[in-house]
């Protein structure tokens, strides 16, 4: 059957953390033709009004923890500061943006994290992603503008992983589309040598994969990254490009393309 | 010809601010039957996360003016903390509900005010209600949430009150429906004195309401409060009920209806 193409992208806190930066990305954006979604944290903005308010952020092995006065600093900016100054941003550029968190039309469902040795507080997993509902919004000409929050159902926010976030949005998506995800991030792409940017691995796939961990090119803070991937390509999704915010033109010769 | 009926609701800040009024208030509002819209503001919640940052409130003549600060805060608070929460609670009642500002589907423009003897800084008056694709939403059955910011279409959000936003979108959305706005505040209605919460004037036409402002029954805020009631009906919407939160119910006696 023949599906029509749609384009996850998601930026990680360096495109938002700079106007500038923030500015080049959404002109991209809006320029890449047909229908998309675009997926954001809140990054560093998050930690610093925080910190203005006196709130600490709690780290757990790289991940932040998130009690009741985090989650709603996160509330704030993700869902309020950042989404709707991205929305009145691409609306100037004649993208038809609609913010979302996961509460919106019901659209990511997540579950809190059961504690085990660690508790993370109002921290969700993903459940179930509406794929009718967003669809709607999609087939109206809308563009989904996706935070990083989800909720549960009962009314309560869950602070949510945005890569996670992008793939299962994208494998919802694949019921109705042929979904491509595109992870941009500072770098231009997944590095064999992390001294030189230009060390882009181009392909690669879920053999390359074990061989890249074994002699640890592949560590740390890439393999959940990585695994949302596989994940998202052994699910249904089409492609997934991790590099800069240039892969959207696709006229950069440096990214990384992920395959099964 | 047979228009559909559509409820705008508008609640001020006495109802966000306290969670148990909040909480009764949603319960109310979704079960509110047929097709409806919500508007809110933030009230004290915006002023307060402002102070704790440092950023002091500028009133002129018991208006708020908005530095680009400010601004900031309110975006964070009325699009993200207060709309965000009750988009996740009206969800758990069952309510499909996708919180908007102004910018999201471009659905409110406005203009920044012009500088005349006061400065209001990133303040919004309305200019164009984008009737056709709020109604897609309405159509798909979803239920918009509204808080009081707007954009210039050119990536400004702007601080827009609440209550203008209401009848605006109220006369827009008459383009298709039969409307009926409820202000929804503290009071029983509009008072003959004061002093009795219970002196509720059941109904003020546009003849009394220039008699109720000669005999000072009527002053200060309530006068532009009502002047958008009027404003509102003389283009095209057909019901404008003030009261508490119960007037939804229509069990309360206790209301004051607006005609022209």
């Amino acid at each position: 059957m023949f599906k029509e193409k749609l384009s996850i992208i998601k930026i990680g806190g360096n495109i938002i953390e700079d106007k500038t930066t923030l500015n080049a990305f959404l002109k991209l954006f809006s320029n890449l033709e047909g229908k998309k979604i675009l997926v954001h944290g809140g990054g560093k903005i998050a930690t610093n009004i925080a910190l203005k308010l006196g709130i600490e952020s709690k780290m757990i092995h790289g991940r932040r923890t998130t009690d009741a006065e985090t989650l709603e600093v996160i509330t704030m900016v993700y869902g309020g500061l950042v989404n709707k100054n991205i929305v009145a941003k691409l609306q100037a550029l004649n993208t038809d943006a609609i913010g979302l968190t996961g509460a919106d039309i019901n659209s990511i469902k997540s579950e809190k994290r059961p504690v085990k040795e660690i508790d993370f507080g109002f921290v969700g997993d993903v459940k179930k992603v509406a794929s009718n509902a967003i669809d709607k919004l999609i087939k109206a000409d809308f563009t989904p503008i996706f935070c990083a929050i989800t909720h549960d159902g009962n009314g309560q926010l869950l602070n949510t992983n945005a890569d996670t976030i992008t793939s299962q949005v994208a494998v919802g998506m694949s019921e109705i589309y042929e979904t491509s995800i595109y992870y941009c991030f500072e770098l231009n792409g997944v590095l064999q040598d992390f001294e030189n940017k230009k060390s882009v691995i181009k392909n690669i796939n879920s053999e390359s994969y074990q061989e890249l961990i074994a002699n640890k090119v592949i560590t740390d803070g890439m393999i959940p990254k990585l695994d949302n991937c596989f994940d998202a390509l052994n699910n249904g999704v089409s492609k997934v490009y991790i590099g800069n915010a240039s892969i959207l033109t696709k006229e950069n010769e440096f990214f990384t393309t992920i395959t099964i």
